[in-house]
């Protein structure tokens, strides 16, 4: 019976490497588990605006902010800045600032920041809103790992909330922020929209 | 002795309950190795630029372009198209039409766009920009988990790139190429870029 064992362990061992053999793709250092939970995270993430009163810990803020800081940017400027909030008074006073922000349940807030004097000088500024962009993204995703709940609110180009925020926070002049993302542990557990349109693709040429 | 193993392995699961308890986030469904597959999935992406022969399978490609699309969208407007390009002939005229986008030895490349059509109406308008850099964002990142490279060559706003691209791929009036995601095999292993800059966080307030 042992050696029967053995030889079944052998032969699946042998399937899964055949099996692995038959992706086109290598899967990233870890694997394909990995491959598969960096995909399923994208995936499952969907804006998260009611919280329970747990805080965040600081390590596992301070990571999501790595995350956010790990983005592309355009001629590797990294044009931003980062307001990371977790006082209650700091909250409240972003919530006037913003009212769509849902701050009121909400134990953290990150507020990514344009860098103007950072950016590219010229017509090229534009490209830390993209810059930008893509750390919130980070930091959406990075969020979502860790089970938190987050929603990313507009702010830039809307005028009067970037005025708004601006104030709140006391952002110099060249401090632009883009967006409020209003994070937590989440006391809902909405589905996931499925956004998948294979219309909106096309192949080779319009 | 079989009582001795249920015992202990008893004893481990408690041990790992325990553990888990001690975690202050309770890390996404999949676990904590879920946390950090796609943690360090962020931390190691790094722009490619240099890429082997060998193409990329249609249903890598397909579920990169759903990865895309899974993106938060401002007002869940979804503003955007993707032309997903495999073809040498179409790969060298966005070489042609964008000669910063790398594309001699790249097997694929997806231009992310967005459609005014569907964008916000009014001031609120260029939050399309945003939108189509988180999309772009999730492609790289995904792209990153199924080992493969990549770089994001920015396009919009840069109207003579705007202006090449569209003529590319006859993009409709309507369709405003934001960038050419470049993409491959990676012949290439370069370090990724240590972007954490602590001082870029200002806790609370400025």
């Amino acid at each position: 019976m042992k050696a029967y064992y053995k030889f079944t362990a052998m032969a699946a061992a042998a399937l899964m490497i055949a099996a692995s053999c038959q992706k086109q793709e290598t899967p990233a250092a870890t694997g394909a588990n990995s491959t598969e939970a960096v995909i399923e995270n994208i995936m499952t993430r969907t804006s998260i605006r009611q919280f329970t009163s747990e805080p965040i810990g600081a390590d596992t803020l301070e990571t999501i902010l790595k995350a956010g800081m790990a983005a592309p940017t355009a001629v590797n400027k990294q044009p931003w800045a980062f307001v990371a909030v977790t006082e209650r008074a700091v909250l409240d006073s972003l919530d006037a600032a913003h009212p769509m922000a849902r701050l009121s349940t909400a134990t953290a807030a990150i507020v990514v920041c344009g860098d103007l004097n950072l950016a590219i000088e010229g017509p090229g500024q534009e490209y830390w809103i993209q810059d930008c962009s893509a750390a919130s993204e980070n930091i959406l995703l990075a969020a979502h790992a860790y089970g938190l709940g987050a929603v990313w609110c507009g702010v830039y180009p809307t005028e009067e909330r970037v005025a708004n925020v601006k104030a709140a926070l006391g952002l110099p002049e060249n401090i632009i922020p883009l967006n409020i993302i209003t994070m937590g542990h989440p006391a809902q557990n909405p589905e996931p929209k499925d956004k998948w349109v294979p219309s909106k693709v096309h192949y080779q040429r319009w």
